[in-house]
């Protein structure tokens, strides 16, 4: 048989483990500077945990694991019976009872309930895992990827909402990307469809100004005027989308204005919270911004990288990481009134823009700094004890097995993309002075064992 | 609904995913520290990737994905007859196409078998991931749990054997755990059954001997006599597995006893290979080593904890180390010929036994350096512009979100464990001398931000 990958899945090469490495590494350094800690669940869940919480979409593309032993003679009719359930869209668990993850979310919301009399809340954690979705693949679409999710849950202070643009601002600063961190508040959104009259077309007024971007004012206008938006309610709409400041935003909205006053007061807390804070990075206040509308209850967060950086113009990508406040994520598992906020980071999108932009020279293709060839047996064990000495010095060192060729050893160093390589031969065994030969520049120099340890010693 | 965890699997807290880390974080260094380069495979294979690789059993045991889209109406027939046929032990692939890897060996065959055209051999990889099996969860077995394997593929060379028990030696070493490593060829188990006069009773023999340490001569005795082993065949085995040393081996065999004497001779260069190698823990011979026998070819390890070194006397644990060497992992996958060579460390197993020797002082309860409070919200707008200092500076600090009462701060920092509190109130503010409790001592002192950041910093 010819082996094949599942389709949407991907193998991870070392040069990709290592460049995937140093993006999470990255992440958990700021994670941790912040106070968050780690958090791992089980990659399978109980059907019944994830069902019904991503929609009947997401029900669709959960990975659900069949029940061992179907097979088993004295259960066939009782199994037949439980696969017509299946196919009849009714109960699954006669047949799978189990199914692999859908995010991070819903396991940390099980955790969170399961564990509720040993953690301390505010409880912040960080969370770097796999998930799976049955989604049809595409480019840049798995049915395995990372998701990396931080929270905090058990507090509804500003402070978190502040932090997490801090973390965003300094995570994307130590990964070398530019971004603009765009930030909203889901309650700014539920005010202008209050403030335009129309409380009712919250969705509507909020898929409509999503689109701005891409369709301008005039499209914005068309679309909402379809709805039976128009006129004064457009342009008290327009208005408010279009406040640049804190104070702008602030006069467009009447006093009356409950939800809307809770809103910019929110906004306005997390900005004293965020006062004198240099940041790296643009923030800026977005009320096109919408995100998961059924999810948030308060700031939302977004981030995109700039294209007006130095040799950002040509990153065309959409988001690569968001979050939100949210008020009842522990619900669903019943205990109500956990106000949480997290944001997560696109892992792969973020690969796919550090790559595009040639921002991995921090991450070696190889991380054996030596590696040693010999050419005849006396020469290979006495080089294989220098390789020992080495490694023991904390060098991370390799050699070639065998007293094989020149060429052919040559030949597997640079496929191996090895930085130097120390050449082991009758003469350098004789004198001790070994040849050591950098790859890139071609240039050689003989040297001692002691020298090689004092230059090359972690 | 009460939300449980899938039986056999484990959510791992902070604590404990920091205790994982330290111990794969610690491998990962020898590893690179030998040339190895990491891999990583997705978590679901082609069914047919991995059905029949491990036997009957693991075929039951394999976790299958149920197909995505059975309930699609137009083909629910079809859906009926498939799943007859796996009710039947026939084709699963109607109802099942992929399945949850089983272990890291037959996805890192199958990666070598899809990339021979751009792997650069000898193959040195490591990988460090999870695996799922339907056991019977039980004590210390789980249904998820992570294998970590490193392998050498496309080189015969016997200095790879060398290495790996230099990884063994110095991986334990850097764990701090006192180890026996066992070495065996398999070979030898098989010249045994030749120089006893009994070739063809080779698996008879080695199941004999390898209950050595819990039955004892008398036993084996018996288990060989009820097969029909006894007398001169007897005694001769009793004399190969009770030699010491190589020399005390050598002589039990006959010079014609080809297979014997390739066993000889590798186990023989192993060792040309390690003289003069300063191990930390003991490397002994041991010929009652018997290990997966259809599937190693030459040498064999194993790793025990060594209970007669100090403060190990204590620990009961079975092998916690094993590997060998095998000459067709690939195969299976049409390509044969590539001898191989590879160790696993049993990391569940090594954590068990860290925390019963409490040997995990490096890492630390919370990575956390300094932990604020504060009292009224002046000195909390206060105290978080300190917190980003600290941060700033690479000081790992958290701050508690509110100007919450002292006592509910106080338990909080308590629950959460942090080595250092700091406590600004007004005074404090007012003086810029901030008071560090240490949590331990109990000792406080007052200390100016500039010597906060003098004394955490990194």
């Amino acid at each position: 048989m010819k082996p094949q990958l599942v389709q949407g899945t991907r193998d991870f090469s070392s040069a990709e483990v290592l460049k995937r490495q140093y993006i999470f590494d990255t992440l958990r350094n700021i994670f941790i500077r912040f106070g968050y800690m780690p958090l791992e669940t089980p990659a399978m869940e109980a059907l019944e945990t994830l069902t019904g919480k991503y929609g009947d979409e997401g029900d669709q593309l959960l990975f659900k694991i069949l029940n061992n032993g179907l097979d088993q003679s004295e259960k066939k009719d009782k199994a037949r019976a439980d696969f017509e359930e299946l196919l009849n869209g009714k109960n699954v668990k006669g047949i799978s009872e189990r199914a692999l993850r859908y995010d991070l979310t819903v396991p940390f919301a099980r955790y969170v309930v399961m564990n509720r009399n040993d953690i301390a809340f505010p409880f912040k954690r960080y969370q770097i895992q796999a998930v799976w979705r049955g989604d049809k693949p595409q480019r840049g679409r798995y049915r395995e990827f990372y998701q990396c999710d931080i929270d905090v849950i058990g507090s509804d202070s500003l402070l978190y909402e502040a932090e997490l643009v801090q973390i965003y601002d300094q995570a994307f600063h130590a990964l070398n990307i530019d971004v603009i961190i765009r930030i909203n508040n889901r309650k700014i959104l539920e005010g202008i469809a209050i403030e335009a009259g129309f409380p009712d077309k919250f969705g509507t007024i909020t898929v409509a100004i999503d689109k701005l971007d891409k369709i301008g004012w005039d499209g914005v206008a068309k679309e909402l005027e379809s709805k039976g938006i128009s006129g004064k309610s457009f342009d008290i709409i327009k208005k408010i989308v279009a406040s640049a400041t804190m104070s702008e935003l602030k006069n467009c909205f009447s006093t009356f204005n409950s939800i809307a006053q809770k809103g910019l007061e929110e906004l306005e807390t997390v900005f004293r919270f965020l006062d004198g804070y240099q940041a790296f990075n643009k923030i800026q206040l977005d009320f096109t911004l919408a995100r998961g509308l059924s999810y948030y209850t308060g700031c939302i967060f977004e981030v995109v990288a700039d294209i007006s950086a130095p040799g950002q113009e040509a990153v065309k990508m959409g988001s690569i990481g968001g979050g939100g406040r949210y008020d009842n994520l522990t619900g669903v598992f019943g205990w109500d009134g956990n106000s949480g906020v997290g944001i997560s980071f696109g892992a792969d999108r973020i690969y796919d823009v550090l790559l595009q932009l040639d921002r991995f020279d921090q991450v070696p293709e190889n991380t054996t700094k030596l590696f040693f060839m010999a050419f005849d047996e006396a020469s290979l064990a006495y080089a294989f004890k220098i390789v020992q000495k080495c490694r023991a010095a904390g060098i991370n060192s390799d050699i070639y097995p065998e007293a094989a060729k020149f060429q052919k050893q040559m030949k597997y160093a640079d496929r191996r993309k090895f930085a130097r390589v120390v050449i082991v031969g009758e003469n350098e065994m004789n004198s001790g002075v070994l040849t050591v030969k950098n790859m890139e520049s071609g240039e050689q120099k003989g040297m001692t064992v002691e020298e090689i340890l004092r230059e090359f010693a972690v």
